[in-house]
């Protein structure tokens, strides 16, 4: 038995992905309790700000303010690659490696027949048209390893074939630092299937 | 490497309870790709119109933007016990369970020593004033069964002692449902001091 607008708060981040009632109640007191006025005033503005200023790169469909975004903008990456991802967060986790200089493109979802989602619903065609230029050599496609991501790359890998670019996919296999034990038969699977020559 | 706004997004919403850098990340990207720009206006607006117009009840110290609040201003509310809680998610969760129809009063933490929190710090002078009118009979302390809930309920009974009102504390033992082998040392001597005659 909240005020009205208490409720209203606490709906209104229940609506977020990962959070429950319990959290929601939590986020609330921590706004009317602990928050400064500013900060929750700058919160809320940064929330209709980045509704409204965000967009998608017209180069590489990522999201961004500025169109080209950042990384397609940067003179220095290399535009000879082009790393096709699932969806932003993707590229945030590859760019956080620091080891990868290429350019990206992104789908915005994977395809999936039992969900509706076919090539028209994700970013394949705006890939298509970045190959016409023919400064990109080689096509990464590091789509997730689930049934639709797969099922993903290797369409795209088909729909690239008369281009004549490199078109190659992310390995699979046991990660770094966790027990062959624990993994799945999958993976397992699939780090036999592309073991590499050591001598 | 996100946009400006997009960071901006994603530390405001990191620095709330509970919400770590991937979580905070999954929200700003659902906000920015799934959520309506209707949808995000009103999440924002609540966060600013709950920050300016909530505040505390002037009677029991809850979160409201109406004074007294709604239970304190009930008519059919039993008016003569007072069930003292550390915060506002303590009345809420009690008032979930529909069986209380007495007042609160939310302290707003708990005496600790150890963070330099005093008698001073919460309203503990509030719940004295309340006294005044005679129409409280009974206080339930219903602080939280830590060691500085139990502190803050030790003490206030001890000040309470002279008002010449019924000053109870609710029970500690084996949660409904719970299995005893799995209860903790303390909440089975709990229980098993205030076991209770049966026939």
């Amino acid at each position: 038995m909240y005020s009205a607008v208490i409720d209203e708060l606490i709906e209104g981040f229940e609506r977020l992905p990962g959070i429950g009632h319990k959290s929601a109640e939590r986020i609330a007191f921590y706004i009317l309790e602990s928050m400064s006025a500013d900060d929750a005033e700058r919160m809320a503005g940064s929330i209709v700000k980045a509704k409204n200023s965000v967009r998608l790169c017209d180069v590489c469909q990522n999201l961004t303010d500025t169109s080209p975004c950042p990384i397609c903008g940067a003179p220095k990456r290399d535009r000879s690659v082009i790393c096709v991802v699932e969806g932003p967060e993707d590229v945030a986790a590859i760019e956080n490696t620091h080891e990868y200089n290429g350019l990206y493109h992104v789908l915005h979802g994977a395809l999936s027949p039992m969900d509706g989602v076919g090539p028209d619903d994700i970013k394949i065609n705006e890939l298509l048209l970045r190959l016409a230029d023919g400064e990109a050599k080689e096509i990464i496609l590091a789509t997730n390893p689930t049934v639709n991501g797969t099922a993903t790359a290797v369409y795209i890998s088909k729909l690239l074939a008369p281009f004549g670019v490199k078109v190659t996919r992310i390995a699979h296999g046991i990660p770094i630092g966790s027990d062959i034990e624990f993994a799945d038969k999958i993976t397992i699977v699939k780090a036999l299937e592309s073991r590499q020559i050591m001598t």
